[in-house]
């Protein structure tokens, strides 16, 4: 019933704030004798890893990760893994004037509306800074699912500028501080966000996320759908205000004609489909083919304009946030959205083997 | 772990087949001493039920709802509601071309790649049908949450026609057969709507959700956000395939400052907010401001044109859907998306009062 | 979070109150092609049904189940079953004294205090009629685990007479109508049962679930250890005060040379144990060996003997049974707790494969 | 899914092994504004530690807790607990032999035949090293039910000698090593083990917890009873055989008229009952009078008397357990069991106010 966990088979459940000593996660169900190393979730860990480019958070954060229980020897043994980071940079002084006033799109007010307290320093629980745990989490469950399928993201939007989808380039994705997969885009948000962070202003962006190689099958109806799951594992993420799955918000626009995934045989028994505008998911199971899902990141109100608020006596006020900041916290998103696609598939690969028996 | 149940301390399970005797729901978690009786039931799957115009399904049900158990006297005592609806109008023989042939966009390929059977009349568990019984849920849940919160819905969205937001009333939504509350684009979708039903095609559409007068504070940090629940609640819905909530995807191209909901001192201790593009939810905690869900439902590929596709055995054959079609299924998707909207409010509500303990 | 489901992978949820007109549940998680009839459900019920003898409850009852969902010529489809029985006998003039009182040893004062309402009719939902569902899902798991798993159960004490244990047949535990199985046993309880029926009053009993063919490793340590889950199971059961697993309460006077079950190598790599204290649970795990559980079963305070007790205002006052006994009600817990079993080995059965992935 | 968690409002997940580095769990649900320290916690710890008699294992564990997040200036914030206690004295060489052999009576075999892979350095998982966890979370618990509910427990028997039941005095449970309320008892049982120590064997025993002040009508029938909740949570504990509630296996030589729990008028709406054979738990539901549980602590097979056995290839051998011996683990099952109890009293405490919304 409480909040901190995620998932069912595959289940992991996240602890600690943003100025704590240390967060974590404990991730259970995970099958044994994989092998697992702390190297392994390192990687990850580093693709998110805040203050490597001028257009995320300046906070050093090392996120070094420990693996404190559940492997032995280089091995899951099947019982619970804890996943520990110590925080590093807190710098507490930064947060001082939040102690008091609601920072205007935060969850400032609503977490004292909810349990009449808060950890002021740096956001607390509902900081940015827990999403370090959702991608351990996620490099455990890409373990979990093996080298079968992979699970990628980018992002393909920020402010008011798309990229080319036919210019789509996987590799050109390593290569910008943007994991943007088109080369002119990369360059046109350079731009655009070294205007935005002089300025100490913000934009929003838009991530995708594609998992390639999931069996057709996954998914548990009708109220654990595969693309409901996925749907409440991105709005979960940090300033997410929308998902979408395939043709998404543009299905409204279609024909019923345009719209179906029509279908071919293929050379084995699974078929062939001409289109996917249900990006992979029909009836709230996979089809076989990429699930492509896509999630909107609003900007960050943490700006040097000074915005009107309410202080905790419920005085009126302004906010100014001096300091670090985070031109486009979309950019953070990407590799969040890929550990949290990974761990809805590792979820629902282990439920469906309960279920039905075969090895997908 | 099975995925025929929602929420957690309101919690529903549905089960059965379009085309079985009866469907139903099992309702546990209600609190005790509410005044229940079916016709509060009834009322609400009156406005979903098929076949009240010709724009929707043409199948003939009165969905007469019976409550089986969890009522005594007129009251809720505490334990399991079992709501019951027969089905009537089961029409078998139009649905003998489709167990064989995978309906594109539709989930025949799918449950048949999970579990290897599928009950294929009408959809069997895949229906719409089955959202009736979130209706039927929805009914409960409503009074659960009380008369002091309001859920409504309205189709904003046809194709590729939108309302006039600034013509927006909720009593013009009770009075045209697509729950539109402008006026104009009503008569508009009807003269598109009336080619679209004559061709046997279909068209998708777009669906908002507001509920007015929930309290600050509900939800469940950080996996249980009350927006993470919402996109779950509504992208389990048959057809969706987008959620979005307050600015949703229009975030992206905002900057920090047009997106921060500003805050003034309120009359209460509450503050008064400047705007809503948060739609209510900040931190996944209701902040005291309308909660706007808007969800994208798709075209149905049920339409009068042949469509290529592939048969059980993998060969190639193309599939036509003759007799009762539906021009646009995100109609219905009105009345389900209140319930689920609904749903998902009674549950966090009692979920916070085990928590906190005030009475919201 | 509510009470009434049982189960994670192999999931039931029951409904429904002695004196309503139904009684059912919604059995989700089976897995698909399972062939499943509604004889194969009513085979069991059949052995639980009250009125068989004059040594349980004259209510009478066919318990006539129907497969309501989740079976598609003749195969489970992996969606949820609804199974439902109609209350026939509801006879609620026999009742009537008890909507003012409390009777001791009932649940009437509890679900008062806790709901403030209660269906008074027959003990509510707190009935042992209730068990029948789960004599109906026990069924289904039959299925699901296999004829590979015998789960057997037998009475082996009524009041303070026991059987010899020397003297076990289990094909005599069908012979006589107190699935005793000690022939000589049976006889001294006939006797005893006789004086105490013509007295209107009652003794308790105690009552041995055998599953045989459990291969090892079944468990989820530790919160869900297999043994927990048992005694959970069969603790919910109406009447029941004890559970106990092998030798149970006797270890506390074993010193651990006797208690433990020392191992020699067998034919395959499993071990030979050389005896079974652990009533084939080690570390929440299963060993292979039988698993043994035993349960305590309270009798009756439903007697002709007047008792001192108090009505909802609070005012003292007697009362007393009328009308039909049971003189026993530890008898119809046999098939109950073979019920339980049978669910528990289901639902780690699905679960230990999700996490595993062999099929145990 | 997983089973390392417990609780459903009030829910705590623990982890770590007998020989990792650190043992912890994460407690989640936990009211906000709760005044909580560390001493609050270690208070608890001190009582379970290890090494603080000669009857308990040797192992010197000063079991020093951090509370590593959810505290924000001393008070609870509703978000999750990280409760960490570093393992000091691991010792590991005196563990080699059981890499290879399966230990009699422990999870050796049973962990080996589930995951294919155990971590044998002192048990690993299955360790009682992963009580000082429940105990952790138990004293979480204690403060979120608070001081109107007192959780006391005792020790009743060792090996076939129990206590005198008149002889009964709470202060005497804290002045002697075995919690014995018996003083005559304590010293009988003193000869007993120190017989029992020397000779490197070991002796069971039975624990009883008793819950004073508990409201009526906590519990969550039929599947989550109060008493299916603390049957659970006992048999969980290591090496537990058998839980009973109330007279427990005695009812069954009882007659109804015996153990009818008669009422009288008590001074406010509550009735007083004239005796307790329920434990305080009818049906499912508590009674408001002493909540009584007791269990069965099998002894431990670690004894210098050699065993025979097989080892990870299957082969016969022998094992014999030199070094630290524990001649009565279920000595420290009382703060455990106690930990249990109050565990199972917050969760049920919560879920109450969620469904009914009173404060119990």
């Amino acid at each position: 019933m409480p909040g901190n966990s995620f998932g069912h088979a595959f289940r992991f459940t996240t602890w600690g704030e943003s100025h704590g000593p240390e967060i974590g996660c404990v991730v259970d169900g995970v099958p044994p004798s994989i092998v697992l190393s702390e190297a392994d979730i390192q990687f990850w860990l580093d693709r998110r890893r805040p203050g490597q480019s001028k257009f995320t958070t300046q906070r050093r954060e090392p996120d070094t990760v420990r693996i404190v229980s559940g492997v032995f020897e280089g091995l899951t043994t099947g019982t619970p893994l804890s996943l520990v980071i110590e925080n590093k940079d807190q710098r507490a002084r930064d947060y001082s004037e939040i102690a008091d006033k609601f920072r205007p799109s935060h969850a400032d007010y609503t977490y004292t509306a909810k349990y009449g307290i808060r950890d002021y320093r740096g956001g607390g629980r509902a900081s940015a800074r827990e999403t370090a745990m959702r991608v351990a989490a996620g490099a455990v469950a890409r373990k979990v699912i093996g080298d079968g399928i992979s699970v990628r993201g980018a992002l393909v939007q920020i402010g008011d500028h798309s990229i080319d989808r036919s210019a789509w380039d996987w590799d050109e994705v390593e290569r910008n501080p943007f994991w943007c997969p088109d080369v002119k885009a990369a360059e046109k948000w350079e731009e655009m966000l070294e205007t935005v962070r002089k300025d100490g202003l913000s934009l929003g962006a838009v991530v995708e996320i594609v998992a390639t190689g999931v069996p057709a099958g996954l998914g548990e109806p009708v109220y654990d759908k595969l693309d409901g799951d996925l749907a409440r594992a991105m709005m979960t993420i940090n300033a997410v205000k929308g998902v979408e799955i395939g043709a998404g918000f543009g299905v409204a626009a279609m024909t019923g004609a345009q719209n179906a995934d029509e279908m071919r045989a293929g050379r084995d028994k699974n078929p062939v489909f001409l289109s996917n505008n249900a990006g992979g998911v029909l009836g709230g199971l996979s089809t076989g083919q990429d699930i492509i899902v896509r999630f909107a990141v609003k900007p960050t109100s943490s700006i040097l304009k000074p915005l009107r608020t309410v202080d905790i006596k419920g005085e009126e006020t302004e906010i100014i946030t001096k300091g670090r900041h985070d031109p486009c916290v979309g950019i953070r998103g990407v590799p969040v959205g890929e550990a949290m696609m990974a761990c809805v598939i590792a979820d629902h690969t282990l439920r469906h083997r309960g279920q039905i028996g075969l090895s997908l």
